[in-house]
């Protein structure tokens, strides 16, 4: 008989547990132990934090594990579990997909038993953890190829209320950057896996490139004050400084923002993520690399709006996307 | 008879002129047209700018575009050649190394006519157009994974005048940072070569991580800088302002500077680049991620230092460097 995903400690018990979720062998590869802390206080919010989705998106690991140093101290009721790992293949191969099966953890959700390794995790990770929440914060960035905003983000949810609570769960971080993101290829996404549950679900998608030091510091506060406003700790929510600007706006986004390459070639970023920009502003330039005798092209604003992501200096292929703007919300 | 690698125009033709470097097909694959620019206006110093020796590092590319829109406005004597990318096989993979041959450009100088693509290429450049100058710029950067402040960069020279020239040729981008590199793993190198033969060289490392628009204008502000210097472009060298500041100083670093990982796990930057660190300040922290309960560890500084490198948040294994360190420059 298959062995069932499980946890290695009772989530019951009050207090510091440590210990790990099982997710069993399969035919690809053995048993998995994904590290799980969970701190009991009893009455109160019941939230899961999870990082390393992808594995090239360490910032939420990072946060997780500081979460795990000052939560014994700070949190005064109710029961927070934390999985700073939840795909480590990936993370040990600073790959956004497993490189065992090439999956992508993120749209396999709710996962199979009898999967491969990817399927499996979602699986141990629906089964075992996902019913123990009412909250989820999945910790995601935009990966290494692109500028993006410390920022919490939600799909549009059908359910109107849902949507409602989601939101102001996702301004309770206080980023500079609160989105609404209407986006095509959602099956299979954590996300919808517990808004169909009725669970408030916040992904955060703490910047893309480089994972530093003054960026680590951001997200921990919008974390910190995302558990101030669930009533897990005690204080007072700031907004923290990101480019030299103390405060934070709620945008949304649809799938016709996507600003694409023209051609193929390197793209040049001219301007900077939350920059305001009118019709026929420069975004960045395309620069065919073939030939130098071929004309670099422009890529403007197609209307009013905020520079949402950029990417980053790299060779593109025609058709592939290179900036992401949005608007205030209206939704 | 093997076609000899060679330039599809005249080099000595005055003004402007746009060709490619052709690089013969081999056994692995067909030629290979590398894009050329070369602006002559007569007596003066001789320049060489190449980009994109590294296929994950572009920054080098787009400044190189940049200097071709503008020299021909601006440049008032001498030969300037630039070739924006070096190994367009790597470029297009974002990828360090040529994907087809696994080698590393910057490790294979002078080339091989008979080797593979990326020996080729090498061999193309070695004889075909770094005899054509006194003077040659290789526009890197530090790569994906790392934080780098922008730099002018060498290695150290045992010629004491070729030594004096390359520092004060490296100044004159008055970028933040002027870095005699003391590096075990220079056999194959451009620059080697290229010092060989008496030619001053400068490798620029543009930073590390994500390209963005903001230091994209200092890297060419920093170029600009280094042709005034050498009297090929008119106007005033200007520091650019690197994280509010404006100035720059020249440091040297060794072999025993790097900072390695004591343990497996992911990297967590605390401190930034160009930070002046003590004696056990606080660089970084290893937190091991196959169990919670296993301690983070921190990572100090070995003494009064500068932070010159550091490592994004990423999955290490033990020994692998997080850090380098650097002191003033006493050589």
């Amino acid at each position: 008989m298959r062995e069932a995903p499980h946890l290695t400690f009772d989530l019951d018990a009050p207090g510091v547990s440590r210990g790990h979720l099982l997710v069993p062998g399969g035919a690809d590869r053995g048993e998995l132990s994904l590290p799980v802390f969970s701190l009991n206080k009893g009455e109160g919010p019941r939230l899961l934090v999870t990082g390393g989705n992808h594995g090239n998106e360490l910032e939420g690991p990072l946060v997780a594990r500081r979460l795990i140093e000052w939560l014994p101290e700070e949190q005064t009721c109710g029961r927070i579990i934390v999985v700073p790992v939840l795909n480590p293949l990936a993370v040990e191969a600073w790959s956004r997909n497993t490189p065992l099966d090439g999956l992508n953890l993120n749209r396999v959700f709710p996962g199979r038993a009898d999967g491969s390794v990817t399927e499996r995790i979602a699986d141990a990770v629906s089964r075992v953890l996902l019913p123990t929440a009412d909250t989820v914060f999945d910790l995601h960035s935009f990966g290494p190829t692109w500028h993006f905003p410390p920022a919490a983000t939600t799909h549009p949810i059908a359910d109107p209320d849902l949507m409602a609570r989601t939101v102001r769960m996702a301004e309770a971080f206080n980023l500079p950057l609160t989105l609404v993101w209407e986006y095509n290829d959602t099956a299979g996404m954590f996300d919808i896996l517990a808004q169909n549950q009725g669970k408030v679900f916040v992904c955060t998608e703490f910047g893309g490139g480089t994972v530093g030091a003054d960026n680590l510091a951001i997200y921990e506060a919008g974390v910190r004050n995302a558990l101030i406003a669930l009533g897990l700790v005690e204080g007072k929510a700031d907004y923290p400084t990101f480019r030299q600007q103390k405060s934070g706006q709620t945008l949304e986004t649809h799938p016709c923002d996507d600003l694409r390459s023209p051609a193929r070639g390197i793209f040049e970023p001219r301007c900077s993520v939350l920059d305001e920009v009118k019709q026929g502003d420069l975004i960045g330039i395309l620069h065919p690399m073939d030939s130098i005798s071929t004309e670099s092209m422009d890529i403007r604003a197609p209307g009013t709006s905020f520079v949402l992501a950029i990417r980053s200096g790299v060779h593109v292929e025609i058709n592939e996307g290179v900036a992401l703007v949005a608007g205030p919300l209206k939704i």
